[in-house]
């Protein structure tokens, strides 16, 4: 009956003859299922603690994600991942931009690598936030050490304050761990806060510098002198050789000003060319034997109880902060309240009051 | 029959004449009754907005308490001097340790109460909590302004983290602006963090410097040459006078190269000598000329909103922190987390869900 009815109209064709199939159904349907289907963290888990990139960066997009549902998830992973954490040596790399950093960086990891290490690159850097363009989002920066293998480059995750950021550096250094990475790394953009927040999360902290280059213009304040456990003087190539050759000494000197570290380690100063790749064996080995002196010392654990001590409180603290703020009810009276600021007509005590009461 | 008895023994001793009082019995009772009770504070609030200094002082002492008790009690306080505040001039004065901050504050203060200003110097220091001892805490600094009538001096307040200082730092000029100082000069030690708790109170930023001292050695950063509206090269006497010169004309050169400010102000250099009482009016002139040009274009009723903007959420977060913590059940346990963080029994983050759940 149909059939008759379709022949009638004026457009209708004759039913021609079926067309092969173009895929085996069976592969289709099982693509169509795996497509449609974003993977459950256990998935994410499993592929993750077998080193699966693609896991892990789905892993890090869920503790990155302002969506609640996708932070829990991200929790989950986490829990899963943690008996499995804590296993690699974390390096802090800063400078102030221009210093070289990323050429640094590759040239650092492509030796890690070629070591048969594998090496994640982190980034806190939340100014990104508020540029919204992470300096790892620059797609032509360690273009080798991004195609390498045993490498993983994750830009900046990005958040509203300082705390946030290294909250989730903090969570990714876990699942980078989880996943295999034996030696992190972490740059910071080297200029203002985030060098003591990368400080309390990596064992060993690293600063670039530059020869010939004023402090004003470099941008490095005492505090961040007092941190490194090494300082190494890049560019050290061409007719630049001699300069950083002076000021290695003239750092050398100046650090020996400073009080004896609690580590025992006494910092030492370098030179390299990142670019040319000459001396970054030498700041591999420097790092080694840091290591190695403060495992013997017993340091090296303190170290990573204390940040854990502290990494307790941020935790505790980020996450009272995010549930508050949350809160939809805390979210439209919020607004409100800034307004009324805003109109000069409440006072920020005030409406502190206002707003935490809304929550109890 | 006592009397009898007390004859019979061998130490007894006649009974002698009655002793005058040596009081007027009624004045002893008042001031014992006075003595004994605390005032309430209904009492420091009214003495407070009278501009007793005793009474601003108790209010302090409230705010800056640790007992939940003390700290309910200044935050009553605080809401009744709300209407009564926000009327002065707030004075950021940021400089790294021996380049005379107190000597430069005293000689400014002593101008200021001379042109009938009450003054009001508060400092923030978090170093002091740690050490235990404020800078402030020395009791040669600023002699003569501490005995000036119109001026109030107070040191530091200690806390576990600089934004719990800055906190109570933020409370104070709140109080001493009921007390009806007009002027807050708020100090701040010139190492670490402190210098942007501070530019986020105030209304004008002043960074103090030296002649001939590298900026390696005056720990001065970037980012704190950024945000001040005054640099004043201070120390510019005898033979330093001509170095002094020639720093102003450096700094100036230096500020160029940074970009217009928001506030349409351009950054000035000065050079002074606190010791001396030279140049002091001008960095006082430098300042109105400031507030004048910022009250024109507006921008300084916009700082202040922004700033209560975000003093409303450093309150509320400070606050979540201090509920938090302590509740009893918390405080219980997470000493028992941090001892097994200690025995590497548990991470970081476990432990945080942990007591996370507890306030739940």
């Amino acid at each position: 009956m149909a059939e008759k009815q379709e022949h009638n109209k004026a457009l209708s064709e004759k039913k021609g003859i079926d067309q092969p199939t173009r895929l085996n159904p069976l592969a289709a349907e099982r693509l169509k299922k795996n497509r449609s289907k974003t993977p459950s963290t256990q998935q994410i888990t499993e592929g993750l603690l077998a080193g699966n990139k693609t896991q892990l960066s789905r892993a890090l997009t869920r503790i990155e994600s302002t969506a609640e549902k996708h932070q829990q998830e991200g929790r989950e992973i986490i829990e899963a991942c943690l008996p499995h954490a804590n296993k690699s040596i974390r390096i802090g790399v800063t400078g102030v931009p221009g210093v070289g950093k990323s050429t640094f960086i590759e040239s650092f990891g492509k030796l890690l690598t070629s070591k048969e290490n594998k090496v994640a690159v982190l980034t806190v850097d939340p100014s990104s936030s508020l540029s919204k363009g992470s300096i790892l989002g620059d797609k032509t920066r360690m273009e080798e050490l991004v195609k390498d293998p045993n490498a993983f480059i994750r830009p900046s995750a990005s958040g509203d304050s300082l705390g946030g950021v290294a909250q989730k550096t903090r969570e990714a250094i876990i699942l980078c761990e989880a996943a295999g990475y034996n030696i992190i790394v972490i740059e910071t953009v080297g200029v203002g806060q985030s060098e003591t927040a990368v400080h309390s999360m990596t064992d060993f902290f690293l600063l670039l510098k530059l020869a010939g280059a004023g402090d004003e213009l470099q941008g490095i304040k005492r505090g961040i002198m007092e941190m490194a456990d090494a300082i190494v003087i890049n560019k050290a190539d061409g007719e630049n050789r001699k300069a950083a050759k002076m000021a290695k000494n003239e750092f050398n000197r100046a650090l020996h000003l400073y009080p004896p570290k609690e580590s025992g380690w006494t910092p030492k100063t370098l030179t390299c060319s990142a670019l040319e790749n000459e001396g970054i064996d030498d700041v591999w080995k420097l790092i080694e034997a840091y290591i190695s002196e403060t495992k013997k010392n017993q340091y090296f654990q303190h170290k990573r109880t204390e940040q854990n001590k502290f990494w307790l409180l941020q935790t505790i603290e980020n996450t009272l902060k995010r549930d508050f703020y949350n809160n939809p009810k805390v979210k439209k009276a919020l607004e409100v309240q800034l307004k009324l600021i805003e109109a000069n007509k409440t006072s920020p005590f005030e409406a502190a009051a206002y707003l935490l009461k809304l929550k109890k």
